[in-house]
């Protein structure tokens, strides 16, 4: 029998994610020349980014990241990591960030499209909140670092969140439980990730 | 007698200038070199940003954009219709995109004032909302293609809007029902931004 | 025996920062190409930025400076000010307007971290309102100019509005009255920050 998600669950894979995403975040603006403090504020913008725009959004105030001290620790933390071992973060072979940080997009695609559907989001939109709450903090680094943001030029990012959120819902509303249907939308999602890496693929551009 | 503007006619309104700006955001977003999913994250963020930054202002969460899906249905419809008919956007002629973009404009322009003013936000504030409602969207469309927001640079365009809401708050203080000050209001801002255009009016330049 | 802060000391402190600010934002986008309305949009973004981001975070919506008219008219004056005597502030020595933003960066530090408090924010959390409430409006700024915030990359600033958070919390914590502890906490920011520019201080770079 399918059992739900707890929230002690959800609290362990939003908080993997965060510190996941902490650590490249923190990696991206180290080549920025920034500063130690601009690295963290980085690094917890990256972390927090999408779920606080997706709390806010869904009016879930204050938001999580706010209220739970242990999101700001865990992306503190992770910050702090790679000031520590920036070397060590630099030789990491890129086979292995792109995994780590497919992750950590899958978990909170998963996490945002649970918490938008708690708080009575319509399915269409909450697939909306995961995209946003996995793709939103790099979107959130990139305009702090004054880029035009990855996710609108490049790879299939934003577009495998939005796969694994849809696949949530369809399988939940297929009769899969919470927690199957969660690992089906999050398995999705990262295996379009990888494969798209894998093999170079692109959105067709516009114009 | 005048009568109230009903919610249905607000909708309407609001709608259709979703459409014209999603339109216009995926126009823009086409010439710079984003994926088909850039342009439409462009797109719903070109169509959506105004009125969402508004209601989190406001207090109206969740933003009305997230609450009802016609809101990002017809963002996607817009989006969608310029990737589709991209090269016929692109032989529009100019003078009727400055029309559709003043149209869109006023018509938000209008629905900001009301709907702050209906969440007890002051004249005063609520004239500045319905500003951030018609502009609010473009300036996140400037920022996501890492440009100076066009707003602060060049042309009548925010300033057309505040002239809108100023003209519909005080018409309807000196006694006009809303239908009828909402007329003059958008009506005021729609032709101040057009004929700024047609006679190349800039406002003045400081320093 | 100390006096807690009234909520008339408060406002007061917090207009005068948003006073400061808003010439600050102001002469700041005098000086790049933008036209009137975009130096006033800026002087407002700048001067009223940080707080609105600390309100909705902590969840006091609508923020206060959309429900007091107080807060966006002091910003209209500052930008009006600065607009008005343009040629006058551009000859301001620099140590004054260093001294001036100081002021700012330690008052809205000193209001942020006690709105947040007084919101039920955990202290670790107000401390880091209180920077944001403090930087914030920089970085809205720099965002809206495209340049990577100066926050990110030079100078102790954030830092120092960490720093008079920390000691604001934890004076109060060993038993100082609220005024005092907030005194402490100003003090502390404004001192670390003029120290800093004054010995030419900056975080150590990351990379």
């Amino acid at each position: 029998m399918p059992r739900p998600l707890t929230a002690r669950a959800l609290l362990v894979i939003d908080l993997s994610a965060t510190l996941l995403f902490a650590v490249e975040g923190a990696s991206e603006a180290a080549g920025a020349h920034l500063d130690l403090l601009g690295v963290l504020i980085v690094a917890f913008a990256t972390a927090l980014g999408g779920g606080v725009v997706r709390d806010l959004l869904i009016g879930a105030t204050p938001p999580g990241a706010i209220r739970d001290w242990r999101y700001p620790a865990t992306a503190f933390a992770g910050g702090l990591l790679v000031v520590a071992f920036l070397p060590l973060v630099r030789r990491l072979p890129a086979p292995l960030l792109v995994g780590v940080d497919a992750a950590a997009l899958s978990l909170f695609a998963v996490t945002g499209v649970r918490k938008a559907l708690q708080h009575g989001i319509s399915p269409f939109m909450a697939v909306l909140m995961g995209a946003i709450t996995g793709s939103g903090g790099g979107v959130i680094r990139d305009l702090l670092l004054v880029r035009v943001p990855a996710v609108l030029r490049t790879d299939v990012y934003a577009a495998a969140a939005l796969l694994g959120g849809a696949v949530l819902v369809l399988t939940q509303r297929a009769g899969l439980g919470a927690a199957l249907a969660s690992f089906a939308g999050g398995g999705a999602c990262f295996a379009l990730r990888l494969v798209s890496v894998w093999r170079h693929w692109n959105l067709p551009r516009a114009g």
